[in-house]
């Protein structure tokens, strides 16, 4: 709620998709008023997400995923179970045609624009012909949301040669090569930081232990600098004025939660997972953003990928 | 050179092997005297590495290999073709019984002694008893290397409950459940920082990109936090002294090259793999690690490991 309060204080138009009883006393409280809509059932972490998405038709995420098949929202943002959301997507919002498994994108915070990972979870075992469709729905986000106009797009692999990888990414390549992108090759882990490509392609299970690691080394090495710092600073407290805004400046241009949340690619709307431990500033960017991908129009960039 | 010559200055008995032509003017001109094996030839990083093997007998990878096999040095260090280096070492010194394929092994700097990851890179396709060979040599590195007395395994995985992951995870969990040493189930991402295991167990795709990707977030947020310092202290030179010192500590403590190398596991001997890169203190790292690990008797300590 207090990152829907943020996103709307920004100029997001936000509808609000829960229990009444409790959302309403909130907003009065806050003194705001924000479209609400009522989903008084809720789809736990522990829970089966198909199963409960069949049983709980009222819970927020169905709701939520109802109002954007029905166009009534440009798109969705939850913090909720990602397999949740996921199976709402495809069961109320529906695939686009040519996509066999949506995947989730993530947006690394590294040089100029950013630069798009995926997949990063929904699917740890894929086909070379999956990897393609990613690189499509990748490019567009790059475009839609980034703002990059010819992203280029990297098969991740170890080496950059064609040969290099496992037979996923040998068959891969050749098929990437075929695509309606600039195909720049095999790129390595190096590579997520460097300006080599603007979409790196790969399998969710890779992709999801890369996006957990570098949070965590992100995370690792600020909490190094800080400690560093704050060392210094208890020796010369004169030192604080000047070190500490840097130090809380550079911080903020490492804080995934400005990333807001990964999107959710391949079905007919707008859907953004945001992390289950979201603050009030990564939801309201994650809002912010679905609100720009949606007026970027996203979706019909990766219909208008899928055909080509 | 410089690197066998520092090493040699710590304290490590040192052989170096290649070219006398071009080594003794070299250590001449230094003053020092370092024993010396001929071998004249030079696989370079572009052969074929088995090929490069049969028909160079006296390259320096080769010689160096033989010298292992044959007892005349504790160990090898090399900067060269890595798949050489394998190839040498499978062939020259030959694996130990039990072990279908070598893995390397990386260590990272993190927690107080450090974390064991392997595969890094031998084995882009793992079967569930490759990755149960490797977290036997990966307790037993994280024994002789880390002085760890009980080092506990992880499987990277991407969740962790025992299910997640690909069918490769789903039946090597099964597997390193029975394995003689401590195996604390499934790990993530997140966890090559954290504390939770001391020795991570992957195929060589996923732990490939997975280092290279850290070994890049690490070079990628130093400069970032190098550059933030720099405009304090030209804002204001009287910081340079307190800022400078103790940001090359925190540099040097994130450098990659202090680790030295990453370990060839599952050969009859102790095989040390260097970045091509590397410069002089790297070199030296990996020498004085290579002869730590032999001193610990690393070889035995897999064997007794895959005895049980």
């Amino acid at each position: 709620v207090h990152g829907a309060l943020e996103a709307a204080a920004r100029g997001v138009e936000v509808v609000l998709v829960g229990d009444r009883a409790v959302l309403e006393p909130m907003l009065e409280a806050a003194g705001v008023t924000i479209e609400l809509v009522h989903a008084p059932q809720v789809i736990t972490m522990a829970e089966n997400p198909g199963k409960a998405l069949r049983e709980k038709r009222d819970s927020s995420i169905a709701v939520s995923a109802r109002l954007v098949a029905e166009g009534k929202v440009a798109g969705m943002v939850s913090a909720g179970s990602t397999g949740a959301v996921m199976a709402a997507a495809v069961l109320e919002i529906g695939r686009l045609p040519g996509i066999d498994r949506p995947a989730i994108a993530a947006v690394f915070p590294v040089g100029v624009k950013g630069k798009v990972l995926l997949d990063v979870g929904a699917n740890p075992e894929c086909k070379p012909e999956h990897l393609l469709q990613f690189a499509v729905m990748g490019h567009a986000l790059a475009q839609a949301r980034l703002g990059i106009d010819q992203p280029r797009v990297g098969l991740l692999s170890i080496g950059e040669e064609p040969g290099k990888g496992r037979a996923l990414e040998r068959a891969a390549h050749d098929l990437l090569g075929w695509g309606p992108f600039d195909f720049i090759g095999n790129v390595e882990g190096r590579d997520l930081a460097s300006e080599a490509a603007d979409v790196i392609v790969t399998d969710g299970f890779t992709g999801n232990v890369l996006l957990k690691a570098s949070e965590t080394f992100a995370s690792w090495l600020i909490s190094e600098v800080g400690g560093t710092l704050t060392a210094l600073v208890a020796e010369d407290p004169t030192l604080g004025d000047r070190l500490l805004p840097e130090f809380r400046n550079l911080k903020r241009r490492m804080n995934p939660e400005l990333v807001g949340g990964a999107s959710l690619l391949g079905v007919k709307g707008v859907v953004t997972i945001a992390h289950g431990s979201a603050s009030r500033l990564a939801i309201a960017s994650a809002l912010e953003m679905t609100s720009r991908e949606a007026d970027h129009d996203l979706v019909s960039k990766i219909q208008a990928g899928l055909r080509k």
